[in-house]
């Protein structure tokens, strides 16, 4: 691999949330069309797109998205891949991004993610989310989403003696962070009692504990160092993309209480970006359900397995805490369009990074780290991205 | 882009056809073992796998494709990634693996295919079928994709000339190779009257104008040129690797007779080579409709727009003619397991050009090229395959 430095020179968002005015075309539209805007390009500059979806099929009826979104950005021509992994499909689509452009290929490449949630019936929308876990072994014994990490909870709770108010806190320092995203689906508060009164769901996860079905699409544009420089003052820089994979039914997990897939990706990214835990100014992570968020924090080396509950009760992870996590809101106050969610991090971090985050900043952001997850754990992606 | 040279050294293919004792995942497992066998690795050699499969959320209730294949094959930790461009997506995974390992960053990756199609109601393949067209301007509006082919077909015919006897000599001569393919489908011989008399699907087009709903799987490994002249005496060399969109929807092309994403795709292939049409000794094209056939080979350039049903009717594609198309026996001999086809062609490929195809070796093959198409073209990909 040659050395060619990744840039984010561009990015745009839809609103996230019951978008009934809005196609699935139309969501990647728009967050394209914002994100060219901001990169200052013309769209005959993009030389390739990735776009990360989940499952177009089921909640569209359409597949075939690469060259959906080509088309419908008037760049019919150019290579476009869909790639999927369930929940961190954006993720995998800004990983092929970076390797295309690290790779030499390629100066400006298009890296987006789209999910339209809310024009099916429950019951298709659970069948869709059940194919990010095992069919076979896990959806066809009538588990959901929502008790697979009710059973990682549980076993977090008897292992480490984490409790359901600190799992809570996750929720409530998410939904407080969500109030100042002008992008986030829930923007008001809950208080601690109201996450724990909410109706349960999957005990010990209740209502508040869980992430919610949500339309929309995120676009970030990638350049080499050559083109950042020239098109951006202060380019937004990734160094490091990691991807890892563990066994797709939580059964076959060497233990439930944490993710091998986080551990591994990070592991990786580290590495590959030359820094420490300690040198990362704040995080987004992927709290599909509260309990996650504090799976990922242990996960990705921020404290040791057992302490994430500990790390966030007291106040560690609000945004003038020592490590911000989710100022945006987090999946549980952003909302979570499933294959849109890794992309809308990296919209995010940029944010922060560029110090446009208003109300939520994040003092003195310097490096920032995004963690997106595939269903119970059997894939994550890792970036880390830095203003310098 | 450096200039590492990409080779193939395994292949593995399951039988093609309605596979009652397979699930999703056996298929590609079994495919798998099988090329990791042939190209004489370990499971722990392999540091990166892409798989294409088009529609399994739809045909399997199951996403998180990439993950799936990784823990099925005793690979979890591994990167992996699904790619998606609806019948192009085996293409994809190729061209994936095949950048992954062009970039320098990975010596030996796998490209894996698979689909599951015959476990759902005709209504629901049809639906998941019509995934690969546009949705919204198509699906809704009732059209089915025989019946988009059969607008390209009835086009072709009035430009033309095109007779429904070339056409059906496409069938005739696909259904003839397939005898000799073990993998196959269908492995009998089909009359010109038989597939002129077959049922009415849409006129023109018949049945036997029309490639089966298959179960299927394919898995090649491809090394970098070190590891591969390590592992093997004659390794497959991949010299072009091309991917280029169009129009999802029909009505938006500039014309119904030809398909310019092939033209493009080719374009760029024959460049990358640095060969030009008359070097190639054979062609996998993707005959999903006959009609495909003869749009592919006109858009690569074997004869100019409009001669493809001459060139076909005057026996020039025959394993024995000048430039034998389809040897496998085609979409229409072979089955077309829709995400799997690209892969498959692949493995024929390197078959033919190892010298390894039996009844259907095509004499003295030293270049081959593959066509994998998704949808009704608005994606196609094009690699090209050499023994030297």
């Amino acid at each position: 691999m040659n050395e060619n430095r990744v840039a984010i020179i561009g990015i745009g968002m839809t609103k996230f949330g019951e978008l009934w005015d809005y196609s699935y075309r139309d969501l990647i539209t728009e967050a394209g069309i914002k994100a060219i805007t901001d990169a200052g390009i013309e769209g005959e500059d993009i030389q390739e797109l990735y776009v990360g979806s989940m499952s177009p099929g089921l909640f569209a009826g359409q597949e075939h998205i690469g060259a959906l979104v080509a088309d419908y950005s008037g760049l019919s021509g150019i290579p476009a891949t869909r790639v999927e992994a369930a929940c961190a499909s954006g993720g995998l689509a800004l990983r092929q991004a970076f390797l295309s452009i690290k790779s030499g290929r390629n100066d400006i490449v298009v890296a987006g993610g789209v999910e339209k949630m809310t024009d099916v019936p429950t019951g298709a929308a659970m069948m869709a989310l059940m194919g990010a876990g095992d069919e076979q072994w896990e959806a066809f014994q009538g588990i959901t989403f929502p008790a697979l990490y009710a059973l990682m909870a549980r076993r977090h709770m008897k292992e480490y003696g984490t409790t359901l108010e600190q799992i809570s806190e996750v929720s409530v320092k998410n939904h407080y962070n969500a109030q100042f995203n002008e992008y986030a689906q829930f923007r008001f508060e809950v208080s601690l009692e109201e996450v724990m009164d909410s109706p349960p769901v999957a005990e010990p996860l209740r209502l508040l504990h869980c992430s919610p079905i949500t339309d929309g699409s995120a676009v970030v544009i990638l350049a080499s160092e050559k083109k950042a420089r020239e098109l951006k003052d202060e380019p937004i820089w990734i160094s490091a993309s990691a991807l890892a994979t563990d066994s797709l039914a939580l059964h076959d997990r060497k233990s439930l209480s944490r993710m091998d897939s986080v551990i591994l990706a990070a592991k990786k990214a580290y590495k590959q970006a030359g820094i420490e835990v300690k040198d990362i100014d704040f995080l987004e992570v992927h709290d599909c359900f509260s309990i996650a968020e504090i799976l990922a924090i242990e996960g990705l080396g921020f404290c040791k397995l057992g302490e994430g509950g500990i790390l966030t009760e007291e106040g560690q992870t609000k945004i003038d805490g020592d490590i911000p996590v989710n100022p945006s809101g987090g999946l549980k106050g952003k909302g979570h369009p499933v294959g849109t969610t890794g992309i809308s991090q990296a919209v995010e971090a940029t944010l922060q990074l560029r110090g446009e985050a208003g109300k939520r900043q994040v003092k003195d952001a310097e490096i920032g780290l995004i963690q997106n997850v595939g269903g119970s754990g059997a894939t994550c992606v890792v970036h880390i991205l830095s203003r310098g």
